[in-house]
């Protein structure tokens, strides 16, 4: 073993031999079995091919991820960064075609956890059948990058793309899955904090669930809560369309772990990351269609009818709280929990 | 003036009403006139959408940019992120389609600065007509990052696209222009040399040029020798093809004050990365006319005839030296100049 063998070296970064190497033995084995296109990841060219759809909308999207710890309960940065951008890709109701993977790596990083992160992405994308065909590698100093960051692009195909900004008055709101684990897991495992908890982040690519529901139709609005939490989804999606979301309180599925967390610290499970979850405005004709399909799937077991789509007040969110009084549920100013994804 | 006016905050990069403020004024204005997609950058959605083209190759890349200083001579990150990721579509042989933009930031990072970068960046962008249609924020606390870092990844067409093994024996090796400007620039500008030097980067997109000679045909290998310079992309390109790149040095084209800087480092200029060049193997036949396209664009008008490619040395690239001798030029271990694109 030499000494560049088990910590990133700056070479690992400089575009050379040394970058070769560590490409060839510690990432391209992870995807060997998934290679599309005529040019392709193990070609290491200056960019890859895919075949072009026959039909449908091309999607793209773009997610960074800074998460801190890298390694956390329930998941690590490879699989957020995997899940982060196919879960984009996701509620906009596109299958992933392909996604990039650029990572920035502090100098001295030990090599075991590259090949952990490296590994756990791998192993997301192949749960959604997705390729990896193409990335970036560069290595920053000592001091100048907490550990890493790695950066994921994600191109999909959708018939037709589902934005955000669809509710119709009329319509019904619901989630996947509990609210507010991710968030309230990253907190709970932060050091300064010192619980003893067993709360998990629920992050996991959403795509096989939602592709089980997209054949339903009626869905006209979809987003993934991350940064902000459902209360940034929500506030985005009623700002767009103009229209009232109406949510009953008790009907939002929470831990009580999580709840229990939320109230010692202050902090409203509403307002955290989500990294495995969507929430869905739907056609009120196929909902339960679409939530006994989502039921189904274990992602979705915990799947809620949370409200429904008015016109009362254009542009907010109105909530029916747990104690019977009525209030806005606003826009955050940001997530509570900095570099939760 | 508040006090998130003017400074980066951790709140900008945390997904709520102060990121969204950051992104309405400092970030889509920049790119109001050039939006395409039923599902736009403007929609901020959870991505966007394209229309499928009508034929051809999908092509995707990407690339992360931590480049020191932030702002250098010919250029800033802006310029070198859009300029990165077209350059890899272009010698990929792709029309660009769209880029993404993802940026990390360094809390109290200025907002003046980040108003340079972006607006250096959609310029870049706007100069070969793509549209930047999806991206991302996060902000890391002080000491978590140095500066900024951002990710661009991009999708084009190609029809086909143009990799880097294609190499045949009796092809022609040229390069679009001078080699080393960008790396010995970055060195030049580092504080550690107090040099004073008129050396500029060649950062640019080669899009436009490279436009101009694709419907000539006879590319058979096309490559921008970025980290690890020309050594490195003929490495790359002579070993996929296991043929032998034979390259004469006085027909490579190196400024006076770039090769003067490389001989006072100790560092050569065919190593350090290049940000607005490409190298190219091509069918001698077309070779002449191929040659004079480029140098019609003012990016091309020092492009030359390097070498050409035979099978002594399958693998390797040999080079007749000024001296007269002949060596091999071989992998650099990784670029010299560290935090180079």
């Amino acid at each position: 073993m030499t000494e560049y063998d088990d910590r990133i070296s700056p070479l690992h970064g400089a575009g050379g031999e040394m970058m070769g190497k560590l490409l060839a033995e510690h990432v391209l084995p992870h995807f060997a079995a998934s290679q599309v296109g005529r040019i392709d990841l193990s070609a290491m060219d200056d960019g890859a091919t895919l075949e072009l759809p026959v039909s449908g909308e091309l999607v793209m999207t773009t997610d960074s991820h800074v998460v801190k710890p890298v390694f956390f309960p329930g998941g690590d940065i490879g699989k957020l960064a995997a899940a982060g951008t196919l879960n984009d890709l996701a509620v906009m109701g596109a299958r992933p075609l392909a996604l990039s993977l650029a990572v920035i790596i502090e100098e001295d990083f030990l090599m075991a956890d590259i090949d952990r992160i490296i590994q756990s992405f791998a192993e997301t994308l192949a749960g959604s059948d997705t390729p990896l065909i193409c990335g970036d590698t560069k290595v920053m100093g000592r001091g100048e990058i907490d550990g890493i960051a790695i950066n994921t692009a994600g191109i999909g195909i959708a018939d037709p793309a589902i934005g955000d900004a669809g509710a119709q008055p009329g319509d019904v709101i619901m989630v996947t899955g509990t609210i507010g684990d991710h968030g309230m897991a990253l907190m709970a495992s932060r050091e300064e904090f010192h619980l003893d908890t067993e709360l998990v982040s629920d992050v996991d690519s959403i795509w096989p669930m939602i592709r089980s529901i997209l054949p339903l139709g009626g869905i006209h609005a979809m987003k993934d809560p991350t940064r902000g939490g459902l209360a940034a989804a929500l506030n985005e999606m009623s700002s767009k369309s103009q229209t009232t979301l109406e949510l009953d309180q008790s009907k939002i599925p929470v831990r009580d772990d999580v709840q229990g967390l939320s109230d010692m610290l202050g902090i409203s499970p509403l307002e955290v990351a989500n990294e495995g979850k969507a929430v869905l405005v739907v056609d009120p004709a196929i909902a339960d269609a679409i939530l006994e399909t989502l039921r189904q799937h274990p992602l979705g077991k915990n799947a809620a009818i949370i409200g429904h789509v008015g016109t009362e007040y254009p542009g907010r969110v109105v909530m029916t709280t747990d104690v019977g009084g009525r209030r806005f549920l606003d826009m955050p100013l940001g997530d509570p929990v900095p570099r939760i994804c």
